[in-house]
């Protein structure tokens, strides 16, 4: 059993339903939990009690906003415990070239702090549309964007089962 | 007369024409000189003798092109002898999410290692194109996309007659 | 006359000390009005009322605090309107290694973001000392971390009076 | 068996003496292969045939140097072939606030396009020095910096054992 964690902020709903994707495509592989929430309802534990994570936020300057920044600044207490859990990430733009990458990046960046294995895909969802950093989207997400969450999910799933051996 | 330079790499040609795009925006402004170069004709006094610097380059694995690198790498003969000049950075990419904010940052990090200002861009060209870590585009820019080229290029010269006082 | 802020959060008091050495660089330069004040105390108006910003942070998971970056996120009325500012960032860490480098990034990150030009210091302040991204601590920052300090600071109030015209 | 490859390219030497400490650390785990090897003799192969992959450089602006660089530019034939692979940095700068921690992220960020899994590392191999995105080291390094490169390799070692299950 693959327990995946789709943690998010969402300002107009648009990362929400990138989440719902990444969910979605994580959760059509067989033997996989999937659980969906909001940093508002998060909790440090969260990190240690799920085998892969993966994270989306606005893009808000370029970085996760500052709700997820807060999240991860007081989760420590299990920082350096989750060696062994795999990391991803996703965020919304209100314009291409707006930061989505950097805020993926972000992500990571504080998932590598952790301890975490991180990866990105190296596959297109369609032409024109891939996620190597993270997926992106700009404004409310179109079908190729979806897509590209969908198959995030799904990478994501196939690394825990490497890690887990399973 | 502000100088300016477009410094590029190319391989399919996508990133030479966001180049000349960039050129054109700068020129576009009155007592201005504007030469266009490609990193193949390149010369360290190159970054010595203009105002301005605009780098291009496709994204390849998220960074600047090797043979950028290796001109920047070359170059340290100017290297902080440049703290008055003024930089920023274009991409190409084969897709969205596939680097090239990550290929500007690269560039505009190198510049920052220079000594130069660097800066980047927070209006939209239009609506859902941006140019936040410098202009990007997605396989053959498009109209779009080259407008945000054409933004860049003018806010470089504006930001040049602020530094130079003129 | 130059208007210097310097903008701190700060945990252990570590990054206040790496703040009055900068404010102090800055203050050595005649006709420049230098302001220390804590994120707690800060204003999205003080970004505009300023001609020059050295903003410093802990490094927390190699970005800024959540406080630095709600200020960031919650400033946006002054977003695009500080084109003619200058900014440049400092860090301190638990370790060498730990993150103080990719913190200035992401505080340079953001101020690209914002419009505003910024630099960094390609000189060193003593043998293997130096602030390429902006100046950085290991912990209680000791003399050479300080005077690299005082070198961002005066090197800002420099910048300023290039963009200034004075 | 665990293969891991210590690539690396060197200027002054003191990267290839980081990669040897990064080899001795993997190389003490039993039932680890390590091959040390410079960037001039690599082929991309390299890759491809290895479980775990630690990559150095000397930090030139921030980043990997153009040797580096051209080797992931035309080694693409093995791109999206190594995702069961698990990559980790290191770099050697000439002062502490120089780039090797930017240097690190280029190219963590070069293996994450390539479909890698990444890490660094969360520990303290003494107080004051860490690897929270790679070893690194200021000049010739010393027995901490030593010890950090050590603590990479070994932790290279159990990453790649956790994903292939051994």
């Amino acid at each position: 059993m693959a327990k995946i964690l789709v943690l998010y902020d969402t300002h107009s709903g648009n990362t929400r339903t990138m989440a719902e994707a990444v969910a979605d495509g994580a959760g059509a592989i067989p033997d996989t939990d999937v659980t969906l929430k909001s940093v508002d309802d998060a909790d440090p534990r969260d990190l240690f009690e799920h085998d892969g994570l993966a994270v989306g936020s606005p893009t808000w300057c370029g970085q996760m906003t500052w709700k997820l920044k807060k999240f991860f600044d007081e989760s420590t207490c299990v920082w350096g415990k989750v060696e062994d859990k795999v990391g991803c990430a996703f965020s919304t733009a209100g314009g291409q070239g707006g930061g989505s990458e950097m805020t993926c990046l972000s992500i990571l960046s504080v998932m590598l702090n952790y301890g975490m294995l991180v990866f990105a895909v190296t596959e297109y969802s369609s032409p024109g549309m891939t996620a190597h950093y993270g997926a992106v989207a700009v404004g409310e997400p179109d079908d190729r964007e979806l897509a590209a969450c969908r198959m995030l999910g799904r990478k994501l799933v196939q690394h825990v089962q490497r890690v887990k051996g399973s």
